[in-house]
């Protein structure tokens, strides 16, 4: 079971750091940026009274994509608000992730944030730092009034507990009882999905102000996508370690059978699903999009590839396998080679993004 | 000048760490008790009809005293609502410090103390951290109920302008100099937190609900003690600087000269004055006190004062004179010989400790 310990970025600012690695979802952000500012151009109806808005990322991680997302927010605010004439509003960007994120370096992104932006704002852009799971209370009721995600409801609160607890793997070594399995374990993925990003929606209406705008990207695939079957990312996450537990016997096999990613890239079909049958929130859209396609092509090596997969996931597979440096090194260098060698290559990036902007209902 | 990066205790959970070296510290939040506890009845009057209160500590440094003061008036909070037989309302506790502070431990500490506090309060107890100074804008406007700070309002913004332009030392190293330039780097000392302490007053009057209450405690002395002048406690830290320059030649005694602590500790009718001028807020009450006296004698040995004042004073030191290891080691030893030489020692703790009860007016 993934403990809330395990599940962070890897820290600093390293080689293998998540700073230094994690251009894809630099990317996604940035595709995120006119739904943002649509939501933040709605809110202007339900803030002409207000004189401060709390706007809350949720599972910012470190390094430069931490503040990114908060400070899109900011800027919009500040353009609407600048041709209006208006007095600005103090804002207050809060930013969650686990307690074992890299907090030290958030703290000092938010004062070098706050002050770039408090000059250009005119008004007080104040800060914190809210640590906790997001599948809990984290605000104060009716307090927030734009709440955004990026790369993070796709991680679930724990691993479908029953596979855990039937003993079934999440990628079984045989390849008969995998594709025997693998009907129920997606069915498993899925249900354990339902019910976190259920709760997510409805912890946020508990703190969302009427009217509040959601909006949450997240890797996953097109429901008219046939060809794409949700959670190959773990498929392909454990291929790799399968494949150094039968070639060096770097990794044992038997701990191989009891490790899951917590982790499920939905359908944009079963996110709309969930939100309705949830029903504190209005969809104002979903977007599909292969933000990968809309990088430069030359930038994804396999290298890098293998560096963004090993930056978001070292915590929990070190955890799981034992932190020698070794298991890492050697996850890396086989990621590198199977995405290095073609076209039937283990899938380790999601085929495409979501994004979901909601509006909480009135 | 004092930076604000250079200001935040010794990280960690090592032998020199501030978590390990804060029982003076403690001291002073179990002083301070009674006095929140009364803070919190008087705020029952002015919170009967709403649903949320927000409780922040300014300077809460890490380590285990980073949470106590919070965990005090939560405490006390659940106490008087279980006895109304009141929904309990929903609680943020926001911790402050500069960004340098150990946030990592923080953040942890924090999500250990609202899994602690959840049950017994029934309850939300919602938590984040705030980096910044103090000297700024925090909070939302008119957003907290009880402002806390333990051990942080002496530490000045930076040290007093009048001195560093003159080129006048802290300290001289020839005494006849010192003597005669006595009185006038008191004032300019006074002056510096005069103009702080009325900066930090009119910001949290700014962020401070009508009513709303601020408990501080801070190293100090009684105006009526004549025997006791302000700023022992640079004078006593320098003089070992000096020792260290004049016998080791460990430190540079050129760096000692535009060496400033910037930390001042005010007499009792020093802080009635300048909340009075300041004029947002009515003094509740402003006691004195020799904490140190409180605390078990056994446990004050020179070893324990000279890793006291290490922990508070090592970022700041090993900033000006270099961060060499030896330099620090050699500021523990040297502390520890003089506390230990006996009564004519060189005064590196506070004489005594304030507490200011102040209410914001309505």
């Amino acid at each position: 079971m993934a403990s809330e310990q395990s599940l962070h970025m890897n820290q600093g600012e390293g080689e293998t750091s998540y700073a230094r690695n994690s251009s894809i979802q630099n990317a996604v952000q940035k595709w995120m940026k006119p739904v943002v500012e649509e939501a933040v151009t709605d809110l202007k109806k339900f803030t002409n009274t207000s004189c401060s808005m709390l706007i809350a990322d949720l599972g910012c991680s470190s390094g430069p994509n931490a503040v990114a997302l908060a400070s899109m927010a900011v800027d919009a605010i500040f353009r609407y608000r600048g041709l209006d004439g208006k007095v600005p509003p103090e804002l207050w960007v809060l930013l969650n992730d686990l307690p074992d994120n890299d907090f030290g370096d958030v703290a000092k992104r938010l004062v070098a944030f706050q002050k770039d932006a408090a000059p250009n704002f005119g008004g007080h852009v104040l800060t914190a730092i809210v640590p906790g799971s997001f599948y809990k209370r984290l605000f104060i009721s009716s307090s927030l009034h734009l709440v955004l995600a990026s790369n993070s409801v796709q991680w679930l609160s724990e691993a479908p507990e029953d596979l855990r607890k039937n003993g079934i793997p999440m990628y079984d070594c045989d390849e008969g009882l995998r594709q025997a399995r693998r009907s129920l374990v997606l069915q498993a993925y899925a249900r354990q999905f339902r019910k976190d990003f259920t709760l997510f929606l409805n912890l946020r209406a508990q703190e969302l102000v009427p009217g509040g705008q959601m909006v949450i990207s997240l890797p996953g695939h097109c429901s008219n996508d046939s060809a794409c079957q949700s959670n190959l990312r773990c498929d392909g996450t454990a291929f790799m370690l399968n494949d150094m537990a039968s070639r060096q016997g770097v990794i044992d096999r038997e701990k191989l059978d009891s490790f899951y990613l917590p982790m499920y890239d939905p359908s944009d079909q079963e996110l709309r699903e969930i939100i309705q049958d949830e029903g504190s929130f209005m969809i104002n859209k979903i977007l599909v999009h292969d933000v990968i396609s809309d990088m430069d092509k030359i930038s994804i090596t396999p290298k890098m590839v293998a560096l963004t997969v090993r930056a978001a996931f070292e915590p929990i597979i070190a955890q799981h396998f034992g932190s020698q440096g070794q298991v890492m090194e050697e996850f890396e260098r086989t990621v590198e080679w199977h995405v290095g060698a073609g076209a039937g290559r283990p899938q380790v990036f999601a085929s495409a993004f979501l994004c979901v902007s909601l509006k909480k209902k009135v």
